[in-house]
């Protein structure tokens, strides 16, 4: 071994090179396959979007440039302020809104009578039927009676109303869930078994942590109508601290994002485009800057749905909220009562369909099934493509469909409307 | 632990409700940042490239489809070859090309009298240092004479003699290296030392590989003059066999890429993307399809310049033959000689400005230094860069450099092109 090292230190000494030139003084190649091959597996592409959005700034430079100069940095109150109110004495989307809140209350007051048993199981199911089937047809009557209510307003009332749906369905499922356990675990006592893993959860609730009847107050309802999640659980996981930085970053996002997006003109940029950049506003910028200041721990309200080579892929991972939602309140229990399997996706698949429609419809006042359709056809298209496109071509499959197929949707409507509402399409 | 096993069951006999709901029957979500925020470390977006090529091809998709209903899928072959010929009985370029095997010859003898010993280590350095400084006088000077040539055979020839330029420089420093341990080895051996490393390589030097003065044949040169590298090593690795559908894959590109671009009618698509089609053309279709043809293993022609945040990065990155080249024949022989960092990286900028202007300036007959000083600003937009801006910045910030300053100078020179030739830029 010490002659070896004499001898490389010698060669070394001679040839003046440097270790790796030396070990291999005639090799620089290995063998290896390109990073765009797929074979390389490779596939940190962060810098492409980067290019994208450098792009996207630089292409529209001009007019955003322009419109700047002309109407300035600030959106016009008046005209934001026009897409809500029809009537400035008359302001029914945000009173449909205040409205709210009794629902909300309902549902926390069935949840208390149910935890100290002053009304049966049955009882507080029936309660929470009628009480979910009022917050469906109650904002939609309104929007469809009053007048007054702009189409901006319907969609905001209707999609603050469906998302409490959502959050109120969570709510008493799980509360149902909790009572369930605390009644098997009830039983077991009187029977005289110890119930280690439920004593345990409870002993570690220690100084935040809180357990089944506890949780039915009101500070924890609304920390749950405002945190940016659609399923209910007792003890959320908390961030341990807000980050300023973090918060002023998506707070200029969520003000720069339209504002870019409104210098854009409309019809001259895809209509895809500005789904995507609502797609970040909505879902990283202002989801963020929410679940930060309520100190909200779960960010994933999306997966990597650009790189989805199915269908189905993409619909489980673009919308988090919903989709845990569906897998949770939904597709679960159906699969538990015995439904197979593409019955029950067609199921999620179809309700989903139906609130995609109820969401366009009812603000619009015209009933053409468009959004309905488009979102059944996800169900044939999601077989096509899984049967026969796999890989990139897959993914490529998915970008066209939505490429392609949201701004047809979307067109179908506008057209309906103009139609409608002025007679001509021109 | 059996009684909790059977409470377990009991349980889920009771609430038939699946094993993760029993275990956290109230929790669905966990602490996790979202993947776009660069705190979750989070890089594959594979799928956004795929979302550029859908939106290149649909945005062009009418042009393509005009263009190909117009003139035909097959590129016009009359036009082509108008490219490189004026005159049809005179094909300069291909002269020049043809010529060159006198200058891979005259290396490759050289060699072998220098590993015979039948001339000096300085009679055959001042053969070399002859015989590489007419292969870039004699081209240059052939294509400033011959009036016959045009710019774009021009371009082609001298973009050879430069590839085979550097080639050969690398063949003999890499030969010069081999005689050097040859000699270290047996002044070692008339010592009696044992030299196991060097003789271990000996040894497993079977059946292919070959040894220092067994390289120096017409098979082995000529491998290397088509093999898409420019280091020179004794054994590369090769890929153990040619795959076919690849190489058809490689094949279908190399037509098909080229096809797209000239759909794309010129100036209306940005030249910074006729860059990036380039890229993929030359760096990925054209050297792949070469390499799997001579089965060369290593196929890291390029690494993951786009995610670069800093320009030095990717002007290491971009394009790595020339890249090994410059590290393995100019940087690292610098430093060796002690010439600091700063002033090597310096030199190797000064190199390649040499050579960008050399290709650009001789084939157009304008001395307009344009792409020279392109070249030499990126020293300080390195150091501006590398100073005052990082992660997705920095990577901004290149990108912007290539998509605004490579068009600028392209057009600097087509602008004068059009002054000179035709009087007047319109």
């Amino acid at each position: 071994m010490t002659i070896v090292f004499v001898t490389k230190c010698f060669l070394y000494y001679i040839l003046k090179i440097n270790k790796t030139d030396f070990m291999l003084p005639c090799s620089c190649h290995v063998l290896q396959e390109s990073l765009l091959s797929s074979a390389s597996g490779y596939s940190n592409y962060r810098g492409i979007l980067n290019w994208c959005v450098v792009m996207l700034v630089l292409s529209n430079a001009r007019l955003f440039l322009e419109n700047i100069i002309k109407y300035g940095i600030l959106v016009d109150p008046i005209q934001v302020v026009s897409l809500f109110l029809k009537d400035p004495y008359s302001w029914p989307a945000a009173c449909l809104i205040i409205v709210s809140n009794v629902f909300i209350l309902a549902a926390l007051y069935t949840e208390r009578r149910l935890a100290v048993g002053t009304i049966t199981q049955m009882t507080g199911l029936i309660f929470h039927i009628f009480n979910l089937t009022s917050m469906l047809i109650f904002p939609s009557a309104t929007v469809l009676i009053v007048t007054s209510m702009t189409p901006v307003g319907g969609v905001l009332s209707l999609g603050i109303y469906t998302v409490l749906f959502l959050k109120l369905y969570s709510y008493q499922d799980t509360n149902r869930w909790c009572r369930e356990i605390r009644q098997a675990k009830a039983k077991r006592l009187t029977r005289s078994y110890s119930c280690p893993s439920v004593a345990q959860s409870n002993g570690s609730a220690g100084h935040t942590h809180v357990s089944y009847p506890g949780n039915l107050t009101h500070r924890d309802m609304y920390y749950f109508v405002f945190a940016p999640t659609l399923c209910y659980q007792l003890n959320f996981p908390r961030s341990p601290r807000i980050r300023i930085r973090f918060l002023m970053r998506r707070l200029f996002e969520m003000w720069m994002v339209p504002t870019i997006q409104n210098s854009m003109k409309p019809f001259q940029v895809p209509n895809h485009l500005i789904w995507l950049i609502f797609f970040y506003w909505f879902f990283h910028s202002s989801m963020n800057f929410v679940a930060e200041l309520l100190q909200f721990g779960d960010r994933e309200f999306y997966k990597d749905w650009w790189n989805s080579e199915t269908v189905t892929y993409f619909w489980a991972n673009w919308n988090i909220p919903v989709h845990k939602w569906c897998l949770r309140h939904f597709y679960k229990p159906m699969l538990r009562k015995g439904v197979n399997k593409f019955l029950a996706q067609t199921a999620v698949f179809l309700m989903s369909a139906f609130f995609h429609e109820y969401l366009v419809s009812v603000p619009l006042k015209m009933f053409r099934l468009w959004a309905f359709m488009g979102m059944m056809a996800q169900v044939p298209l999601a077989w096509f493509v899984g049967r026969f496109l796999n890989g990139n071509y897959g993914n490529a499959a998915v970008w066209m469909s939505l490429i392609i197929g949201q701004p047809v949707a979307v067109l179908m409507y506008v057209h309906d409307y103009y139609v409608i509402h002025y007679g001509s399409t021109t």
